[in-house]
C-alpha cells in the first residue's frame, strides 16, 4: 500500500544509522564494554518494555516515558535508563548472587522529550552492595576512565553529594515544594531561574546567600573546608568527609586531575542519595555521562542493598566521531555462466574471502565498473584467475 | 517509592538476559552476522519506533503491533521486522546507493501477541534491486548457511511461490475475502480450517480438490510438474518455471538438500510476491527463519525496486543451546590499605589482567573464600606477590 507522507518518515527524535554510523556506535560500545569487563563487571540486559510501577511508581512525576497500554490495561513504558530495570532482575531472577556485584550493560534508551535523539545508546555499570566509599572511587575511575578509552582528551568530571545540599536544606529549615523547585533549578542548572526563587524564598538573608553560592562552590579539596565553615549539622559534616575520601582515593586511581568538586550538582533522578557526578566532553553542552551512588533503590524492591553506578550516554557522542570509509567485499565475481559464478564465490568464500557476486552476466569491462562504484578492488570472472581492478 | 507486585514484575513476553545468556545470544548474533558480511552484506540500524503510517499503513489489518500515540496525536509502534524500516531508510537517506544493494541487521522485535518472547532478536538481510532469480537463490542458500552456521545439524527448508497459489486462485475464480480467509488458514498451517473453508465454498469440485492438496505439494522438482498438469495458466508456468530455476541454482550453490519445495507455504507478511522460504529447526515447532521476494514495496516508498531477503528469530533459538559458564576476574586483589590495593588494581590492569577490586579490608582467608565464590583462579594481596588461590 503506498505510503502517505508521514508514512514515509522517521519519528521525531528518530534515527537511522547508515553503515559507517552503526560501525562507529559498535566500536564506542566494544571499547567501553570491554573495559567494563577488565574491571570485573558482567553484561546484562533487561527488556525494552517495563511496567511503568517498576520504573517510575510515582505517578505525580513529570515524565518524560514513552507509555501505554497494555492489553489488561496496565501501563508500559519504554525503558528510560537501566538503573532500575536492574535493580528489578537483581532483586528477582539474581536474587542471592554473591556480593558485591558488579554489573554492565549497552542497551538503547527512550525519553520523549523535545531533545535531538529520544532513542539512544547507553552503556553504564552498576555496583551493587557495597556502601563502601572505595566502591564510590571504583565507579568514578571507571567513568573517567571510560571516557579516555574513546579517545577523548578533554573532558571534565564533576562530583557532588546529595547529602550536602539536604543537610544545607534542613539547616536552612525549608519546605519540601521549596526544596523540589530549587532541586529542578539546579539540576537543570537554570541560574536565572534559581535566583528569582531563593530571593523571593522570605528565607533569613544567610540561608539565602548559602543557596545562591551552592552553585558556585567548585573547585578541590578547599571547598569541602569552606563549607565546613558555614554548617556544623552532623550530616552536613558526615557527607563532607565521605566527599572528601572519595575524592583522595581518586588521586590513588590517578584520575583526581580531571574531577572538580561541585556542590551545586544535582542529578535528575531522584533514587541517588550520596555522592553524584557527571562528566563533560568538549564539543558537547550537557554531561554525557551521568552516576552515583543510590542507597534506597533496592529497599523498594524488598532487597535492601547499598548500590552505585553511571552511564554514558554513548548514542549522544557520535558526532565527535569521523565516519570510517565502509569496505566493500574484497572481490567481485562474474561472468557468463551462473552455475560456474557460484561455485567461484562458494570456493573464494571457503578460502576466507568476503564476495560480492554479480547477479547479471557481464563482461570484465561492466565487472570493473560496478566493482569501482561498490569499492571492490579485485574482481575475477569465473572460471579463471584473479585479476587486479584496474 | 516502595514497588508494588506489580512494579516488581517484568511485563508479559519479556525477558531479562542474565550474563550467561545474553554471552549466548551474542555469540549467535556474531557468528551470523560475520556470515552476512563475508557475503558483502552491510549492517543498517533503523530506530526501534517507527509511525504505523509506516509499518502498518492497512488500519484494517487485525495486527500485532504495539502502537501508541505520539504528542502530536500520530500513531507509533514498536518496529515487529525490519524490512519495512529498511525499505523506508533506503528509499530516503540511501536513495541513490548503488545497486544491487546488500544490507544486514541485528535488531530486537516487538509482537504483542500471546507468544513466550514479545520481544526478541531477529537478524537478517535484504538484497535490494536485484530481481534475478540468482538473487532469490543467493539468499536462500544464505539462510541455510547462517543456519547451518550456529551448529544447527538438523534444519529444514520449505521453498514456494506466492505467484502459484495467486495463480490458482485466479483459475479458481474464487473472491477476494474467500483468498483471503485461506491464506490465512494456509499460513498458520490450519488444515481443519482450511478443509471446512473449502467444504463449504461452493466451489467446483475438482476447484476444491486442487485447494485441499496446496499444502500437500511437497517435495521436490516432481511436484513441479505436477502443477503444470493442473493448470495452463501462463502466470503459474511462469512461476513454477521461476521456481525451478532457483532450486536449480540452489543445488549449484549446494544447499538444495536442506530444501524442500512446498507450495502451500504462503508468508505471513502482505508484502511478498514471489519466491518464499522458511526454515525449521529440531525442537522448535515455528519457523525460525521467514524470508521472500518482495518486488511491490519500493515502490510503495516512492523508489521502486525489486528485492528479496530473511530474517531469523534468533530470540526464539537461544534455548537450544547450552549456557556458557561465565568467567569471573583474573585476579582479586585485597589489603588492609586501600591506596595499595588500588594502585596494584591499576598495576595488573595495565598489564591486561580482568582484576576485581576487594572493597573490605580483608586476610588471605577472607579473599580465598570470595575468589572461590566469585569463580576467581588468583588473589593478591597488595604489594606483595601474586598467590595461586588455593
Amino acid at each position: 500500500m503506498l505510503r502517505t507522507n508521514l508514512g514515509q518518515r522517521i519519528p521525531e527524535g528518530m534515527r537511522d544509522l547508515l553503515p559507517e554510523e552503526i560501525a562507529v556506535q559498535e566500536r564506542l560500545e566494544t571499547e567501553v564494554l570491554t573495559l567494563f569487563q577488565h574491571w570485573s563487571y558482567q553484561k546484562v540486559l533487561p527488556p525494552t518494555l517495563e511496567f511503568t510501577a517498576c520504573v517510575q511508581p510515582d505517578v505525580e512525576q513529570v515524565d518524560s516515558l514513552y507509555k501505554f497500554f497494555d492489553r489488561e490495561g496496565r501501563i508500559l513504558a519504554l525503558r528510560p535508563e537501566l538503573t532500575i530495570p536492574i535493580a528489578r532482575l537483581v532483586s528477582t531472577r539474581m536474587r542471592g548472587a554473591n556480593l558485591p556485584l558488579r554489573l554492565c550493560y549497552g542497551a538503547d534508551v527512550f525519553r520523549n522529550t523535545a531533545v535531538r535523539y529520544r532513542e539512544f545508546r547507553q552503556v553504564g555499570v552498576e555496583l551493587i552492595g557495597a556502601g563502601q566509599e572505595l566502591a564510590d572511587a571504583e565507579v568514578i575511575a571507571l567513568a573517567t576512565e571510560a571516557i579516555a578509552c574513546l579517545g577523548i582528551k578533554n573532558y571534565q568530571f564533576n562530583l557532588g553529594h546529595m547529602g550536602i545540599f539536604s543537610g544545607l536544606m534542613l539547616e536552612a529549615g525549608v519546605d519540601e515544594g521549596f526544596q523540589a523547585k530549587l532541586e529542578e533549578g539546579l539540576a537543570r542548572k537554570d541560574m536565572v531561574g534559581v535566583e528569582r526563587l531563593v530571593q523571593t524564598s522570605g528565607l533569613p538573608e544567610r540561608v539565602q546567600e548559602l543557596l545562591l553560592r551552592l552553585p558556585h562552590f567548585h573547585g578541590g579539596e578547599e571547598i569541602l573546608d569552606e563549607v565546613l565553615n558555614w554548617s556544623t549539622l552532623p550530616t552536613i559534616r558526615e557527607a563532607v568527609e565521605s566527599l572528601r575520601r572519595i575524592y583522595r582515593y581518586l588521586n590513588d586511581f590517578g584520575v583526581q586531575a580531571n574531577v572538580s568538586l561541585d556542590l551545586g550538582i544535582l542529578r535528575g533522578f531522584s533514587y541517588y542519595t550520596g555522592a553524584v557526578f557527571e562528566g563533560y566532553v568538549a564539543g558537547i553542552g550537557f554531561p554525557v555521562l551521568e552516576g552515583g551512588r543510590y542507597d534506597a533503590l533496592y529497599a523498594d524492591f524488598g532487597a535492601a542493598q547499598a548500590a552505585t553506578g553511571f552511564a554514558i550516554h554513548l548514542g549522544s557522542m557520535l558526532d565527535l566521531f569521523p565516519l570510517p570509509s565502509i569496505e566493500g567485499a574484497d572481490i567481485l565475481v562474474y561472468g557468463s555462466d551462473n552455475k560456474q559464478v557460484i561455485h567461484q564465490c562458494q570456493v573464494l568464500r571457503a578460502q576466507g574471502k568476503k564476495v560480492e557476486m554479480a547477479l547479471e552476466t557481464m563482461d570484465e569491462k561492466a565487472a570493473q565498473n560496478l566493482a569501482s562504484l561498490k569499492n571492490i578492488s579485485e574482481i575475477k570472472r569465473a572460471g579463471e584467475e584473479v585479476s587486479e581492478n584496474a
